[in-house]
């Protein structure tokens, strides 16, 4: 936090610095500094007592003492979860009304640790926050009615935030989850690139199916231009059909009929069949009517695959790179997490830093799950989908650890998912956690020609739209791995948020896609 | 590179190291050695000669001295644009046909540099390449049909590669721009952090539209579900409608009209009015019937928005983050930029790099291109558009450094940038550079209410739609700016390659969507 003494005189003019003088990273290209690089310093900003600064904020509590005279402002420019005060004396000249919760300011000043007040007999004296002494304000942006401020000052609940979607970022729970999702996405991106794998952009707008199956959405410019010109009379659109009655997608933007993915893997594997090991990182969709406080519309997905490898490694590269998020997580953002209603998050993350997976095969936990003599909601039988309630109940009750469970019976996979010798199981695998169960999927991907050809007709999946795929098996076909992380079920389990809703900054679901 | 030094025994199987006592980095997750960690030491590899590795790869060329003696393989694994040439010799049992171009292997062996070649008299000795004598055949993933192998030897087009997406990247071409992809989009992640700005996932899906203009995707369920029931007789989709003719997006998944997003800045000014500082780097989309060059209907962007800040502060970031990136690739990408066919690229990259760039008004500009005696095919004066010929005239003739064009009038630019104080024009900006022309644009957000309320009407536009977005100015408002840089032609300036297809994985134009 050095930079902060390099911090530049205040001028009268916002945005004035020159760039090639200012070597302060904490000013991020305008001339105030960071309140997180004044009271996230491991000193709380005492050592800065006497330093000018300017800075800018939104007032998150306001009061003044007397009308006009001293005013005191909790100001939080989203840096840090921490507000600073500032306080604005009667010496200062204030044109308009400062103290409203939501006024945006920006003020120049003296850091300065105010005197003790008053002590009370047998009371503690606690230390003394850094405040700033304002000696002149730049800039307010009013909250004109603050009767009409739409975040309520007490509380408001996740709930109601969802429909305020433009301004819940300045609540104090919404900002941490920002901050918390910005180093999880920055960390992976670091695990990756540490572990040199290529980020591939995979594409959004598709025209294959991954799972061969899963509802997705389209993307047309078809019935837009149709419906520009309507004809109630003919109680027809002007989409242009074939004879069968079938719209006829040859007029359509891509000349065929073409989705928002559902993932990125296959389009993935051909990188990786080429460059070795390569991860992709965007979103994906899923067009359920699902109405669950787990299911998005719009989610964003990590996928890495890895050539040369086989389960094992995909397991190995899994567990590493979930252990690298929680450490980044606990180094980089622990006031954050400290801040959460979940006072379990920080033990959470730090048990499953250093605590090696279990590993167990499906069979295996079928066999737990049996003997267990819980009564669970759907029967446990060899050949079941694993539901939520026995996920968790794994890696919460049997073994509170992270779990990972491989080789599933082949009927309830992916046909992509590789054969095991057994010829009943595929070699996939999931990792499941403790709050939200299934955080990663993934498998060996079926690398021999004969053999997937097959799974695709015993399926009941046509051939011909997995050609290409095919081609990856025809042509210098190698062992290949990787698996899919929902990066907002990571956010959930780092921060102990219960909605999925409020962990990703502009949620779709079934009838909502504010903004 | 010393992890090499660290590469443990190979095994008999693939992926069976455990990650515990997996120390190199190199590795990747499975137990062979990156070709890179070989053949990209600065000594070439010659200080590895001895040990003992396990590669994997693709067969670039191969050959066969005498039939199942002796066979040369040049193997690339994605890692770096050099081969590491594999010698199988008679003494090692292979079952297969090796040498075919595209032929997956994965062998054991020790590196050693071969005895030199007889010198001709009066030629220069070259230093030998470092090379492997295979020991095993771990793996060999056949091209049965060579013939059939879709990606021919000798210098396939760009353009035949198109349609051959699946396997491209085993080209040395775009493999090279995979990985300078990779790098940019790291940095770009890199430079924001360290600048403490958060990355904010913006919605791909949405109901609002950026620019007020613009062709858009529409995202829908509706046409989907009635083309599974056709009626060939009625004529008629099964598509709900009102009494007017028009669609019923009420019955919609999100209930109302849902696009592709062509923009996250609206949405990211939301956090920005809040965090301070944040950035987006994602899919945007134009469903514009375009055919250049230049254009996708799917591509990436990167957007920073910066709260507390002006014009000029988006101009420094905009300078330091183009900077940075040609940097980056300087140092990390050297030898996939000499690869590229521009050989001017890397000076191209310094120049940027080191040069401070010229900074001139609107009006400054179309003076110059006035004054400049130039033919051009659009017609200067001031209230234009620059065109792409103008933009280049000003980067490549006039000034032959980038350049940065500010002040635009208010009548060519969107109703979001802030209008100056000569009412004629608006702090807006765009960075122009040799090769592409416009690289950025961006702006000063209006943060005035009033003011930015006229301006939507002046447009046109309605009110309604954009409530929220009036709503950021009416409660606390705040100074802020940002811009825009399309990824893709950031890779066509630093690559030097023409046409904007293949610098994207999947490239998304009309007609084509293909995987």
């Amino acid at each position: 936090m050095a930079e902060t003494d390099e911090a530049a005189p205040p001028t009268d003019q916002l945005g004035t610095m020159d760039l090639t003088t200012d070597t302060s990273l904490n000013h991020a290209f305008s001339d105030r500094v960071l309140i997180r690089s004044i009271v996230g310093r491991p000193d709380g900003g005492a050592g800065l007592a006497g330093k000018r600064v300017r800075v800018g904020g939104w007032v998150k509590t306001g009061r003044e003492q007397a009308k006009g005279t001293l005013a005191f402002l909790e100001l939080n420019d989203g840096s840090c979860p921490a507000n600073l005060q500032a306080v604005v004396d009667a010496g200062v000249a204030v044109p308009k009304k400062l103290v409203a919760m939501g006024t945006c300011v920006v003020v120049d000043g003296i850091l300065k640790i105010p005197p003790p007040p008053p002590q009370k007999q047998g009371t503690k004296q606690r230390p003394q926050r850094i405040e700033l002494g304002v000696e002149k304000v730049l800039h307010i942006g009013e909250v004109a009615d603050p009767a009409k401020y739409p975040i309520p000052k007490r509380n408001p609940t996740l709930e109601y935030l969802r429909d305020h979607l433009h301004l819940r970022s300045r609540t104090n729970t919404i900002a941490a989850i920002a901050r918390i999702r910005n180093a999880l996405a920055f960390a992976t991106h670091s695990f990756f690139q540490e572990h040199h794998f290529l980020y591939v952009h995979t594409p959004i707008i598709t025209t294959s199916d991954c799972e061969g199956a899963g509802e997705m959405f389209q993307v047309t410019t078809l019935i837009n231009e149709a419906d520009k010109n309507p004809n109630p009379q003919a109680k027809q659109l002007g989409i242009p059909k074939k004879k069968d009655g079938k719209i006829d997608y040859t007029k359509d933007f891509f000349a065929r009929q073409a989705y928002l993915t559902v993932s990125g893997q296959l389009q993935v594997e051909t990188y990786a069949c080429g460059l070795s090991n390569v991860y992709t990182f965007g979103p994906t969709f899923r067009a359920e009517h699902s109405h669950t406080s787990r299911h998005l519309a719009e989610f964003w997905m990590v996928e890495p695959e890895i050539a040369f490898a086989e389960l094992n490694d995909a397991m190995n590269c899994a567990e590493a790179y979930v252990k690298y998020l929680c450490k980044w997580l606990l180094d980089k953002c622990l006031d954050d997490l400290q801040f959460m209603d979940d006072k379990t998050c920080v033990d959470r993350l730090r048990m499953v830093a250093e605590t090696p997976f279990v590993r167990i095969s499906y069979t295996e936990a079928v066999k737990i799950l049996e003997e267990s003599g819980q009564r669970f909601e759907h029967r446990v039988e060899w050949g079941i989908y694993l539901a939520s309630e026995h996920e968790r109940y794994l890696t919460e009750v049997q073994f509170q650890k992270p779990v990972i469970v491989y080789n599933y019976p082949k009927g309830i996979k992916a046909f992509y998912m590789r054969l095991n010798d057994d010829l009943e199981t595929v070699a996939a695998m999931d990792v499941l956690v403790p709050k939200v169960g299934e955080l990663i999927g993934g498998s060996q991907r079926e690398e021999r020609y004969e053999v997937i050809r097959e799974r695709i007709l015993e399926m009941g999946l046509p051939l011909e739209p997995y050609e290409w795929y095919l081609d990856l098996r025809r042509y210098g076909t190698v062992k290949h791995c990787g698996f899919g992380l929902g990066f907002e079920r990571m956010i959930l389990f780092a921060t102990g948020i219960d909605n999925i809703r409020d962990v990703i900054p502009f949620p779709r679901y079934p009838g909502r896609a504010d903004l």
